[in-house]
């Protein structure tokens, strides 16, 4: 197997589209902008849902499937939301095709098959599923509504990057409704915590919490709350947020309760949603120039086993002990693999789990196996150490552990080095330029410095981090007075 | 609580409809033929998903994700699939909206924003994916590919029925890819094996396996084989179908591999599909007058207890009982709910977890906790029993398998006893309006029999059982000579 990924140095850009495509995770796909998602990226994705599934049963709530599509006028009657949204949806006008009788073999729209109404493909649910609650929520003791849906949704993009952009994505969404705003409030930092809590746990993701500034929320939100990542290539990534609605949709399809102390009142909202954008952070976040880097909690296979080995004799003796290993190892939960295939040879086995990211490595010789000995990779610090077969399992149980703690040590390491904290715009600009990351700065708090330090630098406010310290100085474009610094970084 | 479900012998249909909507399994969306799948509806989906995933993947599957739309084009490309899905396709002709600037607060799709090429909303994926496996497959090496999708798809409905016949529907759809036609048939025939299997077995509805007419067959198939099931309304239903496509779809997008003995050549298909329509299969084979009935293993909830005290004291002693209780089922793999929500009456909560189907309910009263005792009512039968405390746990765990294997057996002898044998045609029409289920008649075996037939009666030929015994008889319809009988019914 020859080097088949790009070096990071080289061309980190194609170093990601190496790696999405050698590992087998994803592609483009025949339709302009839609990704196929191959079933090692999916079998990634799986273990994800699976992981923020169980989360979210565990605060509370329940699944649930609203339509694909939403009526155009449905999308008109929360204004902020329309604006955000109408530009990039896909339109379905018509319900039938027929033979086109001017080219055979070829069909046609039905003209007569014209909706009255079009119909949008949802690039998000708000406004189907708050006309929904209308019919849902009568009374404060409908209260709250802990809903999640799990789906697949449509933003019309032309630039795409397989998970990190792409014009259809699957995701979850969580629309939540309550009687009070502070409730709301509570729910939407709740979630965000759960969010926070899977990207380190799970992805070994370091995360920054913050909210966004008003420039930054979600089309017809009050707040949004977000948790942002830094990936090798200086760039942030928003990696999942969680928005308080206020009751703005409670009013645009009118939806009111009525209170435990009497009248009624309008419901207020949250949402919260990730996507498989977050495979685009993980990718990005641990991945070496030898490919894949996967933590153990979301690696679909935990360990391989390569026998190393020349006639059939040798090959059944290590598979008696590759067979009992796997056995012992998949006692403890683990997914093993025992690679006995000859049609390969062991080095390009070894090349092959490198790309997927496979943790741990488990290779047996035949002289190895003569001394009682095995000898052991890991996937995240490439080193090798060979010890006994009787304390194999045991070890590499014990690897799992180390291995998704090093895996998040490092990318906070990472994070902590690529966040640089700045008190002029010329030091920003350098940093922009020089190193990329997150960049610490004061902000004179109006959208009109924001705007501009956009159009100037193509760095947006990431966020403002929760619980960030009080700091006077001054804005670093206008010089007016500011008290707290904020996060900038160019983002994907 | 008061009466809110129709009897089955008042209006069917209704009682269909009651269900659905008292038991909070689904509705109606303000998009027409689109349905809300609720809270608990989905969760009863979750647990068969649960279930097929398994299935799916212990036998070698694995899932991937491919676009929800199709070009125009790729429909084209096998005649006969064209043919059958064109008249009931959405299709996205333009992919922005715009501010309307002759009506205040409207959008309306942007004419420029028109697609040069139609995209289909996926009424089912053989097109797309065939399109990928193009460049997946190239060799003998790469096959067999055994991809399985869960997915929405959306297929244009008018007169819709929840579950049954929805324009949007959740599913899952397999589609291998295989080096020779036995080993695809082999494929096709174990895929609905394991639909029987999960049919029978995890939703106690029996079915007959069995093939479908060439008139019958999905676009594009040389074969398709189904599972099908006899509801209490007397009607059939399709609840599964596994398709042997041959090489059709490899010639529409010219998928070659090369052969181990050298050579190129067209690859094998299969494709098998179940959907939401499960759901309504299992509504409408267990459920009652009192409402839905579930077997144990696809309900979200196994049991729920519920106090019936007078003052907080009583509760108190009761609630330690009941908690008890509930820790030890739920050690035992249950999923337990103890109900004590003082807002309803226990009449009320009975008459509620009937309506959702909870398999088994326990009451706990202070006069019998003083004597040891509490009374364990089935779902199923509706009988109650009252026993010691001491063997409750062990009781009701026993009633789990008891009333799974319950709902099997009454549905199996409802479905011997909804099927007729018939040697005319009028006996056929007489029992067809008379009792309905299952006619087992002689056919001649053309397609032109089986048409006249659907004309006249709306009676299909729901299959030709597997392993159907020869006999030597006249068609019912021609009085020409057939060796067999085939099943008819009419349909959902």
């Amino acid at each position: 197997m020859s080097k088949v990924i790009t070096d990071r140095k080289t061309d980190i850009n194609q170093w990601y589209q190496d790696i999405v495509a050698n590992a087998g995770l994803a592609e483009h796909s025949a339709v302009k902008g839609c990704m196929v998602i191959k079933p090692y990226g999916y079998a990634i994705w799986e273990k994800m849902q699976r992981a923020l599934d169980e989360k979210f049963k565990a605060t509370g709530h329940v699944n649930a499937y609203f339509p694909l599509f939403i009526p155009k006028s449905f999308l008109e009657k929360e204004e902020g939301h329309a604006e955000g949204f109408a530009k990039e949806c896909a339109v379905v006008t018509h319900y039938r095709l027929k033979v086109d009788p001017e080219k055979k073999g070829s069909l046609m729209v039905d003209p007569e098959s014209k909706l009255t109404e079009e119909l949008i493909i949802r690039p998000t649910s708000e406004t189907i599923i708050w006309n929904t609650y209308k019919n849902w929520i009568q009374s404060y003791r409908d209260l709250p509504l802990l809903i999640n849906q799990w789906a697949n949704v449509v933003r019309w993009e032309m630039r795409t990057k397989l998970f990190l952009r792409t014009a259809e994505f699957l995701w979850q969404e969580g629309h939540t409704a309550h009687a009070t705003a502070e409730e709301a409030v509570d729910e939407t930092v709740k979630m965000l915590g759960v969010y926070a809590d899977f990207a380190e746990n799970f992805m070994a993701v370091p995360v920054v919490r913050g909210v966004k500034t008003p420039n930054e929320r979600f089309a017809g939100a009050l707040d949004t709350y977000c948790i942002e990542a830094m990936l090798q290539d200086g760039k942030a990534l928003q990696a999942g947020t969680s928005h308080f609605l206020g009751q703005n949709f409670a009013k645009a399809f009118d939806v009111k309760f009525a209170a435990k102390n009497g009248g009624m009142e309008y419901v207020w909202a949250t949402s919260w949603g990730v996507s498989t954008r977050l495979m685009g952070a993980l990718i990005m976040s641990h991945s070496d120039d030898n490919g894949l880097v996967l933590p153990p909690k979301l690696a679909p296979l935990h360990v391989v086993i390569v026998p190393i080995y020349k006639g059939s004799e040798g090959l059944e003796k290590i598979s008696a002990v590759a067979l009992q290993m796997k056995k012992s190892l998949e006692e403890k939960g683990l997914t093993v693999k025992y690679d006995d295939d000859d049609k390969f040879r062991p080095g390009h086995k070894f090349a092959e789990y490198e790309v997927k990211g496979v943790p741990v490595r488990i290779a047996i010789g035949e002289r190895d196996l003569e001394k009682n000995l095995v000898e052991i990779a890991r996937r995240d610090t490439l080193s090798k150490e060979t010890i006994s077969i009787d304390t194999a399992v045991e070890h590499v149980v014990a690897l799992m552990d180390k291995i998704q703690q090093n895996l998040f040590l490092r990318a906070s390491e990472r994070t902590a080095q690529m966040t640089t904290q700045v008190n002029s715009y010329d030091e920003f600009k350098a940093v922009l330029d020089e190193k990329g990351g997150f960049v610490s700065a004061h902000w004179d708090g109006t959208s009109e410095t924001e705007e501009k330090i956009k159009t100037e630098t193509k760095a947006t406010i990431r966020c403002i981090p929760l619980n960030n310290p009080e700091e006077e100085g001054k804005c670093i474009y206008s010089g007016k007075p500011s008290k707290q610094r904020v996060l900038f970084a160019r983002a994907h």
